[in-house]
């Protein structure tokens, strides 16, 4: 398993005229949270991409627990169970300062040669990436 | 069984580093279909909130099948199968241009009181507005 | 001199806490106006960049007047007074529904090679369109 | 002078298909600016909207220099020179990693009250807070 936690404050600009954060915000939380797990972990996206792999979303879930607000401190956590094959399965959570749950899904994602654009299975240089990370 | 089409040209600022629109948008395509579904059927979201009324999300999920590019028009079909009681789910599906199905998906939206921000069953305005259309 | 019209209804997300359209967002509807000016006048910014061309935004200004708010139809002006050389200026006014003024500003893009990503001066078939247009 | 210094990660979301951070994104670091140094000055504009104090923006200018991308971490300088009486002008640079500057510009607030949505004067609240920081 692979884990990481990341911190954001809420921006202003999420919120909408409910006063809370608007509900689209939370599936690009999970793509800080994931971008950040692997740019931890010693591989940022970017240097992915310049390898000539693109890595695009296939399926998101989420589901919103407690709405978050400005002022709120949230806690991205995303979870790796199993390697990749010819997808990538990210577990999401996202917890308040208070340690409430606020959301949590899911998002797949798969591998694309750049050139190509077509879908690959999981590159080598990824393989052993998640082979010594999960 | 409500149905309704809205058509969208892609925005340069939708768009991502890998040239295609960027998947966070699409969730918003959803709220701007089934916005634009309540409007032309005579009740647009503002005078429901202005009921007191709010619909906050309470799950969304997405499929996406082709991406969408800059310079296609999108086709956001918005479907409400069955009336609500505790919570209103509309299914979606998005086209492009060539009718190809670019994402798929289906969002959940509950019902809260504007001032006590608590839960509640389906208003009767809102009952009776389905009823009529569904 | 070029100008466009285009109507557009505020979304949702767009929306902030303090229940009005997010300043932000009025830069994105200039994109939108010109990205669309150009499109009606038979030359979408996505041919341009086919043609190797990038035009990268080097100021905004914007003005805000009156708030502009969910249920709104706004109609985007975009307005260019002079065949561009080195930059492209082009002067934005967003009104509302009832004629009020809600933002103005100007935007002013530069040239640039996509494969040098240097600037160049305005390329022969932009200034062949504007020269036809303006 | 008040001036902070906020450190922000380009997220993938902010990108668009040149390849560098989309345009609108600066106006929104700027509000992530302004927001975070009234936040480590002990007045968070949650607290500021709690005492019916609402801060619109008046106008925003933006001059762009150097492309922000995928990796950077960008460094948001914020500067308010004066003491605001019916206007609050802050001064914003944005530098990366390299130390070179990405984009200046100038945002300029208003005040307003909340439930009359009518303009004021700087509120005391703001002015002694004002007064001891700048």
């Amino acid at each position: 398993m692979m884990q990481s936690e990341l911190f954001l404050d809420v921006r202003y600009y999420e919120t909408d005229q409910m006063g809370i954060v608007h509900h689209s915000n939370y599936v690009r939380y999970f793509e800080c949270g994931r971008t950040d797990m692997l740019k931890k972990a010693g591989l940022p996206i970017e240097k992915i991409e310049e390898a000539g792999v693109m890595l695009p979303v296939v399926s998101v879930e989420c589901r919103y627990k407690v709405p978050a607000r400005l002022g709120d401190i949230l806690k991205i956590v995303s979870i790796i169970d199993s390697l990749p094959l010819a997808k990538l399965t990210i577990r999401n959570e996202i917890f308040n300062q208070d340690n409430q749950l606020v959301a949590e899904g899911k998002v797949v994602l798969g591998f694309i040669d750049a050139d190509s654009r077509r879908p690959v299975r999981c590159p080598k240089m990824l393989t052993e990436f998640f082979e010594k990370h999960i």
